[in-house]
C-alpha cells in the first residue's frame, strides 16, 4: 500500500497523491455521461444497492469512475480492480481512493502476478455481485477461486461464450448483448475510437486509402462505417456468411484475407480470433502496408510470424513499428498489435461508456431484485433495461418521440379483418 | 374458368392467352433469382417435396412464379392464389397456367368476395404446407374454414403476430424473422422501391428536400439511408425509444410526427400501424407537402380525415391526388395512400425476392422434413437455413469468403488462459 | 398544319386537341419551379423583352413550356421548335399553341427532314436572341442559314466548345458554365435521373451490384454518388488526370475500362465522348453485365460492334435489349445506348430545370440589355446571375442565410496587420 | 545563434542537438509523401533551380523540410523561417540546419519582434523567389522591406486577396488557387484533420450531435463531410447564396447563425472572416455547447466578447477551457479560438502536404524559366502543374487512367455533323 494511504480504504495505486490531476478528468467525463447521472439520481433516491458488496473489474478509468460512485451512491460497498493493466488511469484510481473512498486495486503497467494479486483482494472481500469488462473475476471465480463462488448472487460479463459462458455457476447478465451496449460500444464506440486511434498514431490521410476491415460484427460495422465517412474505399474479409453478405449488400467488397491483403494500405483486424493477419497474408502485403487490431485481444496479428519474416524492426514514430522484411517490404504495425483505441487512443469517448455503464448499473440492480428466481446461466440484459436506457439518452438529447395511441395499439394485436 | 382454359389444370385468371406477354418477365426475373435456381437445381436433384400440396397466398409477379416454379420442380402439387388483388399480374398467371400446369386462382382488381372464393379454392385443394405473404390462408384456416386445418402439416407467413401468432394451431415459420429476410426485403428492397416509386409518382429531386420518415424498422431504415443516399435531409419519427435512439445516433434527426410534419416537403410511412399520418399533423403540413406510405396495409394515412379537411380533390397527375384544403395549402397523397412500391412501383427488385423466396422454398422443405417434432406455434426461420441462404448468394455474386481454420475454432471456444 | 390551327399561331405539332392531357403536366411541372416563376413575376413588372423576337431550339417538356411563358410574359413573341424529336411530348406542344398561342414547331418521333423544316420555321421569323439546347439554331445559322445571322443580337447554349465556339459570329452565353446549371442539372439532376431510369428500365436492385461510371464530369460524379447512395460499390473511368483523381479521393476506385469492365454488373458512360465502351471492354464483360448511356449523344457505346459480336439480340424488357455473344455470354443494352434518362425516365426532375430556365431566362434579358457590349463569342453566364438565381432557389426553399456585418466585409478585404 | 551551431549555417534555432529526435519524424513525412519525391527525382537531374536564392516562409514542419530539401536537391540556396511561430517544430529545424545545411530561423513560441527578426534574416539573403503560407514575406516586402523588393523574380503565396493581390509588385503564384490544392489542402486535408484535432481535444462521440460548420468553402466541405461521416447531424451556415445552396442540395440543413446556435452541440467555424461567433450567437447557445475554429485566423470566435458574459472560466482538459457564463449556462472553448488542427492535431496529414509542396516546388520550377514573360500580378498556378500533380499522385498510388484515343480527340473537338 502507498505511503500517503486514504486511512479505512484499502487500496493498492500508485500514489493517492495523483488525485488532483484527476479530478478534472472524472468531472469531463461525468459532462457527457448524462444517462448515468440519471440512474445515479435514481439510485441516491431509491437506494436499491444498500448494503450489497459489489466487486468490479473494470478498465479503471474516468468513465468507470463514474459508474463506481454511482453504485456507491446507490448502497453498495465497491471494490474495484483493473480488468487490463495497460488501461489504468492512476490518476483516477488515486481520485477513487481519495475522494470517494472507493476500495481500488490497479496500478498501470501491472505484472500478470499484481494482477492476480488484485483479483483475490476483490475476492477477499466476498462481492455478492460481479462486474466484469471481460471475464476476469468470473474466470477466476470458476477455477483457481471456486471458494468464493458461493456467496455471489450474480454478475455482469462481456464476451462469456463458449465452455465457459456453459460453465457459470451463477446468474450472469451479458451486457454485451444489450441492444444499447452493441450499438454505442461495439459499433459506435470502437467505430470512432478506432479510426480515431489510427489517425492519431500515424496522421494517415484516410481518404484514397483502400483499408481492409476484417470482421463485420459490429465492431467491424463501425470501422468500416467511419472508415468510409473519411473517404476510404473499404474491403471487408468475414468467415460468417451472413455478415459477408452483409458487408457485400452494405456495398463494401468483400473477399478472402489473401485476396485483400493484396490491395491494403491499411488492415484493421477485428474478429476476435486469432492469427487472423499471418505469414500468408504478409507475404502479399504491398510495400509500406500498415497493419492495427481493433480487436480485444492481441493475438489478431501474428506479429511473430512477423518478426521472423524481417530483418530489421524499430520505432518510426511512436506506437509505430516498421518491419524491414527480407524482401526488401516494409510493413508498419501499430501499438504491437495491441487493441489500437486503448493503447494510441484514449478508449471509447465518455458519451459511449454512458449508456453501457447506465446499463450496467440497471442490471446490477435487476440482479439484486431478481437474483432469487434467476436461472444460474447467462442471461441477455432484459429488455426493459435497453428501453429505459434508450429513454434516458433520448431525453439527454432533447428527442422527444411519439407514443401510440389506444386505437394503434389496440390496431397492433388484432387479427387482420375480413375473412 | 375463362374460355380456353388449361385442360386438367383447375384455375380463375383473366385469360391464358396473355401468357405470350407474360413469359419474358418471368425470364427476365430468373436471370436476377440465381439463389431460388440454385435450390431448384437442388430440389430437381433431391425431389424433397414429392407428393406434397402447397397452397400459396402470395401477390402474384413474375418472381412468384419462379418460387412456384421450384417448389413444384421439388416434387410438390401447387396451388396458387393473390395475397393482394392490386399486385397480381395477370400476364404471369397465365404462364404460370399455360407453361407450367400451376394451379392459380387470381385476377387482378379481383373483389374481396372472388379473393375470398380463391383462397377457398386452394383450400379444397387440402394443402399440406401453407405459403403466406401476409397471413390471409391462416387467417381463414383458423377462423373461416377451421374444417381444413387438422390436414395441415405445416406454413410460412409473414407478419403474423399478438393473439393472431399465439392461436395457430400448427408449426408456422415466420419467414420475416429471417436475418435475410430483413436484410433483402424489408430493409434494401422496401428502401430502393419505396424511393423508386416516389420518384415514378412525382419525378421529384430528392436532393435538398426535407424527408420524413415514419418508422425506424428495417423499411424505415432502409428508405431513410435511400432518402440520404440521393441527397434528402432525413427526419425520422417513432414509437420505440431503441428504435428512435438508433435513428439518432444515424445521424438522422428524431422528434415527434406533430414537429416533423411542419418541415416535410416529404412523409413516408413505414409502420405497420394506422393513422400515423392524422388530423393533427395535417394541419402541420406545408403547402405543397406530399405524402405517401410504403406501410404494408393503406391505413397508416388517415386520407379519410384529410378528405374532410379538403374542399376539392383532383388526380394532378397519374397515382397523385390533389387535396385543396379549406385554408388554402394545397396537400399531395401519393396513390391513395396505399403500399406504393406496389402501387406506382414494381414491388421489389427479383433480387430481393430471390432471397426471400430461397429461403421460403427452404422452409418449407425443412416443415416437410420435420413438421413430426415441431410444435404448434410460429417459429423463427432456422439459422441453418440463413446460413445456406446467404453463401448461395455470395457464391452468386462470386465472392469467396475465409473460413476458420482448427485453431482458430479451437480458440474461439476456450476459456481465456491465465486465471 | 393540322386540320383545327389554332387561329393566328403559326405551328407543326401532332394535334392540337391533345391540350387537355398536356395541362396537367405544365400545371404540375409549374408547382416544381418556384424559381422561374419568381422571374416570370418580375418580368410581368418589368416587361424586359417587349417587342423581341426569341427563337428556342428545346426538349419540348412540361418544363420548357413553362420557360417558354415566362419569356412570352416579359413580352417577348416566342417560336419554339425540339432539340430531340424524340423528347417531344406532343400534349405539352398542343398547350402551348392552344392555350399560350406559343407558335411550337415540334412533332415526336419526327425525322430529320422535318426537324430542319422546325429549325427553319422558326429562323423564318427572325429571331433576336436564339436558345439551344445543344447547338441546333446555332450550328444552322453558321452553316446553312447564314443568311440568318446578322439580326441575331446574342444567344444561350449548351455543349459549345472547340471550332464551333471559336466560329460563333454573336454574343454567346454559355449556360452550362453556370454554376447553378452545373450543379443543378449536370450533377444533382442527372445524377438522379440517370439511377431513376436504370430502375424503371431493370428494376435491378443496385446494393451489392459493382457499378463502373465512365467520366467524372458533374454527370459522372452525380451519377456515382446516388449509385453508392442506392448501396453500390462504384468504380470510375477517366482520361483526366484530375478528374481521376478527384474520384480517388472521393473513395471510388479508379482504374482502366479493360480492368472496370471485369467486373461490372452495369456500366454507365458519363462522358461526351464516342467508343467508351468499344469492342476490347466488351471481350471483358462477365455474363449478364448490363450497359447504358447517360452521355449526350448515344455513340458512346459502340453498339454496332456488340451486334457484330452477338449470334442473336432480342428484347427481354422494354428498352433492354440482349445481345447473345458467339462466345456464350450475354450483355444487355439499354434503350440502345440513348440518353437513359430521356429515353426510359421522363428526364430531369422539374426542379432541376427551373433553375436552369431561370438561368436561361435571366440570361436572356441580360443579352437583351447588354449585346450591344458583348464581344461576339461564347460567354460564361454572368456570375450575377448566379448569385440571383441561387437567392430565389433559396427563398423558395425556406431558407435564410446570414449576411457580412461592415466589420465583417471591411477584414476581408484589408492586408493582414503587423509587419 | 545557439551553442553548438552549425558551422557554415547561418540560423536561430531552439538547439541543434534536437536533430536526433527530429530525424525519425522527418523520415515518417518522406514515406507519405510520394508525388514530391518524385519531384525532387527529377530536379536532382534537371537542377532547375541551380544558383537561385529562395526564401520560404512556412510552417516549420517535417513535411516543410521535405519541401525544403527538395528545392535544395534542385540546386537552390534555401532560407527558412517560420508562418506562424506556434507550429514550428524545434527538432525538425534542428535537422534542416544540421543535417541538410539549410538555414532556418525558426523558434517555437517567438514573439512578434523575433519574427520580424526572422523574416528580416531571410529578407537579408536578398531571395529571387519567395515562398509563403499566408503572405508574411510578402507582406513584410511590400511595407516595411520595400528595398529588398527589386531583386525577387517572383513568388508563392496562399490568401493573398483584395487591396493586398492587387498591389503585389512582383509575380505571384496563388497556389491556393490550384485544383490539387484545393482538393487536397483544403477540403480533404482541413475536413480530415479538423475532425481529428477536434477528438483529440475533446474525445467527443460525434454520432448522434448536432455540430455546425459555419462556411461551405471548401474547408467547411470538407468538415461538413467528414462530420457526417462520423454519425453527425450537420446544419451549415453562410453568407455565399452559390455555396449555401451547394450545402442545401448536398443534403445539409442551412439557417442563419442566430438559429444554428440554439441548437447546436459543437460549432466549427471555417470561413476566414471576423466575429463569425458573436455575443448574438453565445446567448443562443444551450448549456454544454463546444466552440472551435478552422480558420486561418483566431479572430473567428470573438472570446474577448464570450469572457465579459462570464463569470469564470477555466482549463478543464488541455485545449478546452469552460466559461461559465452568468445565465448559469456552461460553453467550452477548444484552444482558445486558435487553428486547431495546428492547436490540437498535428496539422494536414502528410499525404496532403504532399499534394500542396510538389504544386510549390513546380511552381518555383516555373516561376525561375517563365518570369521574365510573367505580369507583375497575382497568378493562377498554371493548368499544367496541376495536371502534373495529379498524375503522379495517381502514379504513387498504383491507378492506372484511360488515354483518349486519336479518333475521341477528334471528335470532341468537331461541330456535330447533319446542319
Amino acid at each position: 500500500m502507498s505511503a500517503n494511504a486514504q486511512p479505512g480504504v484499502n487500496h493498492d495505486i500508485r500514489d493517492p497523491a495523483l488525485a488532483e490531476a484527476g479530478r478534472r478528468r472524472v468531472d469531463w467525463a461525468h459532462l457527457s455521461m448524462p444517462v448515468l447521472q440519471a440512474v445515479r439520481k435514481q439510485f441516491i433516491k431509491s437506494q436499491p444497492l444498500v448494503g450489497r458488496r459489489v466487486g468490479a473489474c473494470l478498465h479503471v478509468t474516468a468513465e468507470t469512475a463514474n459508474l463506481a460512485i454511482t453504485l456507491r451512491d446507490g448502497g453498495a460497498e465497491v471494490v474495484l480492480c483493473a480488468a487490463n493493466a495497460d488501461s489504468t488511469d492512476d490518476e483516477v484510481a488515486a481520485v477513487l481512493v481519495k475522494d470517494y473512498g472507493i476500495a481500488t486495486h490497479a496500478v498501470r503497467g501491472a505484472d500478470r502476478e499484481t494482477q492476480r494479486r488484485h483479483w483475490d483482494a476483490v475476492l477477499e472481500t466476498a462481492p455478492q455481485v460481479t462486474l466484469d469488462d471481460g471475464c476476469d473475476l468470473i474466470g477466476r471465480l470458476h477455477t483457481a477461486r471456486q471458494d468464493r463462488l458461493s456467496g455471489v448472487l450474480g454478475g455482469t460479463a462481456e464476451g462469456l461464450r463458449g465452455a465457459a459462458a456453459e460453465a457459470v455457476q451463477y446468474p450472469v447478465i451479458a451486457v454485451d448483448g444489450s441492444v444499447t451496449k452493441r450499438m454505442f460500444d461495439n459499433q459506435l464506440g470502437t467505430g470512432q475510437s478506432t479510426i480515431d486511434a489510427i489517425l492519431r498514431a500515424t496522421n494517415l490521410l484516410l481518404a484514397g486509402l483502400t483499408v481492409v476491415v476484417a470482421g463485420y460484427g459490429p465492431g467491424g460495422r463501425g470501422i468500416a462505417a467511419r472508415a468510409r465517412g473519411l473517404g476510404a474505399n473499404v474491403l471487408v474479409t468475414e468467415v460468417d456468411p451472413l455478415r459477408a453478405l452483409e458487408a457485400a449488400m452494405d456495398g463494401f467488397r468483400v473477399m478472402s484475407m489473401t485476396l485483400a491483403a493484396e490491395q491494403a494500405d491499411l488492415v484493421v483486424t477485428a474478429t476476435g480470433n486469432k492469427a487472423v493477419l499471418a505469414r500468408e497474408h504478409f507475404e502479399k502485403l504491398k510495400n509500406n502496408a500498415i497493419l492495427c487490431n481493433a480487436g480485444h485481444s492481441s493475438v489478431e496479428i501474428d506479429t511473430e510470424a512477423l518478426e521472423r519474416m524481417a530483418s530489421a524492426r524499430r520505432e518510426v514514430r511512436r506506437h509505430v513499428e516498421e518491419y524491414a522484411l527480407r524482401d526488401g517490404r516494409r510493413v508498419y504495425v501499430l501499438a504491437a498489435g495491441r487493441l489500437i483505441n486503448l493503447a494510441t487512443g484514449e478508449g471509447h469517448p465518455a458519451s459511449v461508456m454512458d449508456v453501457s455503464f447506465a446499463t450496467q448499473a440497471l442490471a446490477v440492480e435487476y440482479l439484486v431484485k431478481h437474483y432469487a428466481t434467476l436461472e444460474r446461466r447467462v442471461h441477455a440484459a432484459p429488455a426493459e433495461i435497453d428501453r429505459q436506457v434508450a429513454k434516458m439518452k433520448l431525453e439527454s438529447m432533447g428527442v422527444r418521440i411519439d407514443r401510440l395511441s389506444l386505437e394503434q395499439e389496440k390496431y397492433l394485436s388484432d387479427w387482420p379483418q375480413g375473412y
